[in-house]
């Protein structure tokens, strides 16, 4: 195998994406760019193009994103205060013929394609897990067929020097991931595909 | 709300996604290229970090690929079978410390990163959840903790003519979304985002 450029190899808008806690707390995301991310997401593909995603949008100020932030786990809410939106996403999980096994994973693509569209209009978007299921359905009357997912914080680059110590070291701190060798196979399960 | 054009407001890339079914059976995917979309599936982001993906990668002509096809159903065995690639992807639903939620969530994030980085490279990807779980689990002895999700057909654009008539006519169809205000909310549930 020759020895390769990770990033250098992939498209720049995937290669410069990473999930920053520094955001910008004064700097608002127009309308425009709003529209267009949810747009990104909504073109996405889905199983039998059952589109099983929703998505409640919170702007800094409004009431849905302070219901959104305080839905989050502590450690997240230090800094995701600080984000220009909160959005929760959410799984449809029972469809009108039964479960719907793929809500997950579809809501995985849509979300993809949402922060792809955030990196392109030069913001920055960190998908998060940590916060209250509970909490957030209680705050939107969201329906039993539907499932809390995420919630994303989206806006422009802030000073890192305004994070709290323990957060300005993992911003700076490079990303890792699990080799490719041992993430991509061939032939039999562990097997390394040879690229 | 101001009327505005959809695909013209988001990335190109974004906007020129779609699942073919019409590939070129002659046109072979360079080594460059698979590495590059894996790699961009290999930088998505996980919940804490957990990267639950693995993906098995076949390529017309080898033993991986045939597999794979003979997994697939009928209805997508007619077409996929002139893909350059077939990708089984596979989430990691249990690790060391229990049952990974986002298993399939994350697997989503990080397959439409590779679908994206696949359209960057001129290729064209068409993800399918119609095939047979345990058959692939068996032809690759996928372990326990791990359930093959979706296999991704990849290569480049071929000839629509050559389609089966009733393939043909999908391949031409225009694609169709629920609409945005059905799909992002604010306030409560059901209630459209203002944008």
């Amino acid at each position: 195998m020759t020895i390769r450029n990770s990033l250098a190899a992939i498209h720049p808008l995937i290669a410069a994406r990473r999930s920053p806690r520094a955001f910008d707390p004064a700097r608002p995301v127009s309308d425009e760019a709003v529209y267009a991310m949810l747009e990104a997401a909504r073109w996405a593909p889905s199983a039998f193009n059952s589109q099983p995603w929703r998505f409640i949008v919170g702007r800094k100020g409004d009431e849905t994103y302070a219901r959104i932030l305080d839905a989050l786990s502590e450690g997240n809410r230090v800094w995701a205060r600080n984000a220009s939106l909160l959005i929760l996403t959410v799984a449809q999980e029972h469809g009108e013929h039964g479960p719907l096994r793929y809500a997950w994973h579809d809501l995985g693509l849509a979300t993809a394609q949402l922060i792809l569209q955030v990196m392109a209009l030069g913001l920055y978007a960190h998908p998060m897990a940590g916060f209250s299921k509970d909490a957030a359905r209680d705050a939107f009357g969201i329906p039993v067929d539907f499932a809390p997912v995420a919630v994303v914080a989206v806006g422009y680059l802030g000073d890192a020097a305004d994070l709290p110590e323990a957060l300005r070291e993992r911003e700076d701190a490079p990303r890792s991931r699990r080799s490719l060798s041992e993430t991509a196979f061939q032939g039999t399960w562990g097997h390394p595909a040879v690229l």
